[in-house]
């Protein structure tokens, strides 16, 4: 409930209230906003253009692709890179303290954004370059901005900010895990069979209690496949864990809002979060399920 | 509980009231309804019938039976073809607006799984062919119409479609974490170490962090190894999260199942939902888990 | 609450009240009983007999040992087999209807426990063998009688019982997942990349979409690789179904057998099922999570 | 609620109050407490030296690091060492009754934690030194002593005891499936396709079951192929569980968190843990979670 109210505080508070005005103001509205019109289709538009240059960046980077046609791929690219310089200018130029904005999360990302692309305005031809283009991807976190039209989005962030402290907690237990049984293979398997150090010993121990097991390391010695077997016992148990915790807080979340939704004629709960009217006297129930009760 | 209803209406969407008499109106009742005595014994023939095709679409793909008894599958999936493809006739015949049946879901299924067969009719021979021959498998999606003889599957299907919302909100988020850690990968670990271009990287990301980890690219220098560990803690926290939501609906349609059994006799709820006599004061309870209350 | 007077009957079934009496009725007591200072120590000492020789038959497997120390391991079987042929044969002779128990679950397990071993009397020295003497290992079944004594086992295994037929849908979901997949990765791959046959994709894509991922078999074109990512995150959203599943079963069972236990006194209930005074006024608690209420 | 003193006692109880005087008082409340300023940041000093004795530890474990800066690590080794054991007499020296401190976890933990530097005093130079010396990283048990600084840990501690019966259950079932799916697999694919004795298929059947797949042994005979589907489908079913029963004790425990968070005003309860005032009158709710209610 007060979380919505409590976003828009953050989002206001890199604005102070005398810049909004004019066309500030209303470029502010479209950039930034999401209850206009216009701000809805510029978000749209934006999403739409970072979506194609994602997939430039994916498709440039394969070697077929960028022989074939890397000339279009290239302009692409630049206007891309031209699109979203001029949008973070703008960005910067509509608020009053745009230092502050530089600063947050989405300001890095949108520089990020950009800031691979014209290096290699500077400087040209090397094989380094691939490499940072490739960084062009990380853009694609801008579309996590979209999560404000989401309601589902901001349930889940809620449920999995209340559980922060129980997945720390789990995490350090792995860690620990991890570390222990990685010293452990390391003595008993030793360099000759891949285990060549502890934190390579750790890689695998990490791999192999998260269920991945990729099989480029694995326990050769009758011993190292018992202490494994025994690892992944203990590691199945725990890692089981992070499930349990958001089973428990989703649950709790679903308790929660179906509560809340109580028939004022009858005083019947528990009605489904979609539910128009009261399944036990049929009088309509309150809209949404942010509604107090 | 409307569910049923709801369903009844979309199968009776595509008749019009009109069709429903003389020869046509019972064989409507055969080969589409689920009431009539022939109504089920169409169905479970018409079962056995796709899952024998199945298993000759099966072994006829093994080189060594496909040698040996090749005559055999033959025959067979042309007696199949026949029955089927008479089948799809009929059903198109007895309906009021046929074309509506054949784009639907199930009419596409019911064409595709003739579709291969006539088309190796008239093209013989060639090596494309015994591919496209194989997709008569896809004949196995149409088990799912049993789905509605099976309560357990719909109130699974219901939980699954509520979920539609927060579950579409972890694949993208997947898919967000899948680009990020694919395009660094490709950039720490490179072509000379199997992460030839970014989709490959990818691939690579997400078989990683759903923990198959097949191993055919697995990082090899000290750094990749520990953005890989990264990656898997990460992609451990995040993965959780759909068994979190199906447990939250599961738990939740079951609490409601329960609520809903009150004991008419002294108010006690919470009956299990096979439960016959109330448990507080050994009333008989009503039947059904769908009854109103 | 039923549960376990229904296993009673179950057990009992299978004996004629007439056969109960004199040495059978002791013999019945110690061989079949739990409630009995004997009974007990029978119970103990056969479960101490099949760990011995479950461990036997495993080291008996290793090349190494049993060149070593075959000659321990010969005798040893022998004695254990000897025992377990006896006590088979009392176990007939104490019931009145023996063929009933021996055509029960554990009385094809206890003949199975023997049988391999006595085989290898009459046939020797076939390399078949080996393999039959493996299969001793099964009589480990047996020691799922123990079951009987842990509470936690019969509640769990109530559990799966109520959600039998959710999972038996998930099976079914999951075989026609990985029909259709495997199918699909055999026509995109083909033999070439080792899907040789669709039964051996099915195979593959039963291991991708558990999550197991060997890595014998791999995808290794670009639109596999795709296709492999489609399916992970498929067959991710669906696997984590039986979780969800059990999650529910299991809450709602220990829900349920708080909300059971009321305090007397003062109405509070939700305690801990195994707290022993109520949290709210100190007052005891009726004893055991069965008590009615 | 009880749980807390229960560990104060714990604690005290290798401590005769007779002891508790003068400097021991003093250097007890440093060293074992929690509550003083001093004793707080005795804790953040020694687990800054455990981190740092860890890293040094694996840095030394990889040839190149040992190779060039293998003196400052060896000194930083040295220092540590020199810390521990002073900890470590100091520890003994306060307590009235040491012997019982030496024998519980973390004393056995702390003499492990400084054992390994010692022996390689005594013995050097010898290659099982450098296996003896990776066990130094053990101490990273002593990290859980934080545990005690956080709520979360204690509550998912006290979550995972609560289900220790149900895990037994778990294990026990998946020890017996395990060794008859070995068993089986040793039988149906033999030595000849790596499965060389029942142990190490046993290895690979939990490898397999636990979704692992590291790949190193896999099923190559058609036969041994479709019985590792069935076993990864039964296994998939199983092994869902223990994540089933954290959820539900997850769900329990926020439940009652919540019941128990009642609101003095109005009566409204099922608060959130973390919320200050009823989200039904807005009057202050009683602090802490553990309030009686």
């Amino acid at each position: 409930m007060a979380a919505p109210i409590t976003r828009q505080h953050e989002r206001d508070s890199h604005l102070s209230p005398a810049a909004q005005q004019g066309w500030r103001r209303r470029a502010f509205d479209i950039v930034f906003g999401t209850d206009t019109r216009a701000g809805r289709a510029f978000d749209i538009m934006l999403m739409a253009a970072i979506v194609i240059s994602v997939l430039v960046t994916m498709l440039d980077s394969v070697a077929a692709l960028h022989a074939r046609c890397g000339g279009v791929l290239r302009v692409a690219e630049w206007l891309l890179t031209a699109l979203f310089t001029a949008e973070y200018i703008l960005r910067l130029a509509v608020l009053a303290r745009p230092l502050r904005y530089a600063r947050s999360f989405y300001g890095l990302i949108d520089l990020v954004a950009i800031l691979p692309s014209l290096t290699s305005l500077v400087l040209t031809g090397t094989e380094q370059l691939i490499g940072i283009r490739a960084l062009r991807i990380l853009r694609i976190f801008r579309v996590l901005k979209l999560a404000r039209y989401v309601g589902a989005a901001e349930q889940m962030g809620d449920a999995l900010k209340r559980s922060r402290r129980k997945i720390f907690v789990f995490i350090a237990t792995m860690l620990i895990l991890i570390s222990v049984f990685g010293a452990i293979m390391y003595v008993v398997e030793g360099p000759a069979h891949g285990f060549t150090s502890i934190p390579r010993a750790m890689y695998w121990a990490a791999v192999t209690m998260a269920t991945v097991g990729f099989g480029d390391i694995a326990p050769s010695t009758p011993l190292g496949q018992f202490i494994t077997t025994i690892m992944i016992l203990i590691g199945y148990g725990i890692i089981a864990v992070p499930t349990g915790i958001y089973a428990a807080e989703f649950t709790n979340s679903l308790n929660r809002a179906q509560l809340q939704r109580r028939c004022k004629a009858c005083g019947w709960h528990g009605h489904e979060t979609e539910a128009r009217y009261c399944n036990h006297c049929g009088a309509a129930l309150p809209a949404g399920m942010h509604a107090p009760h």
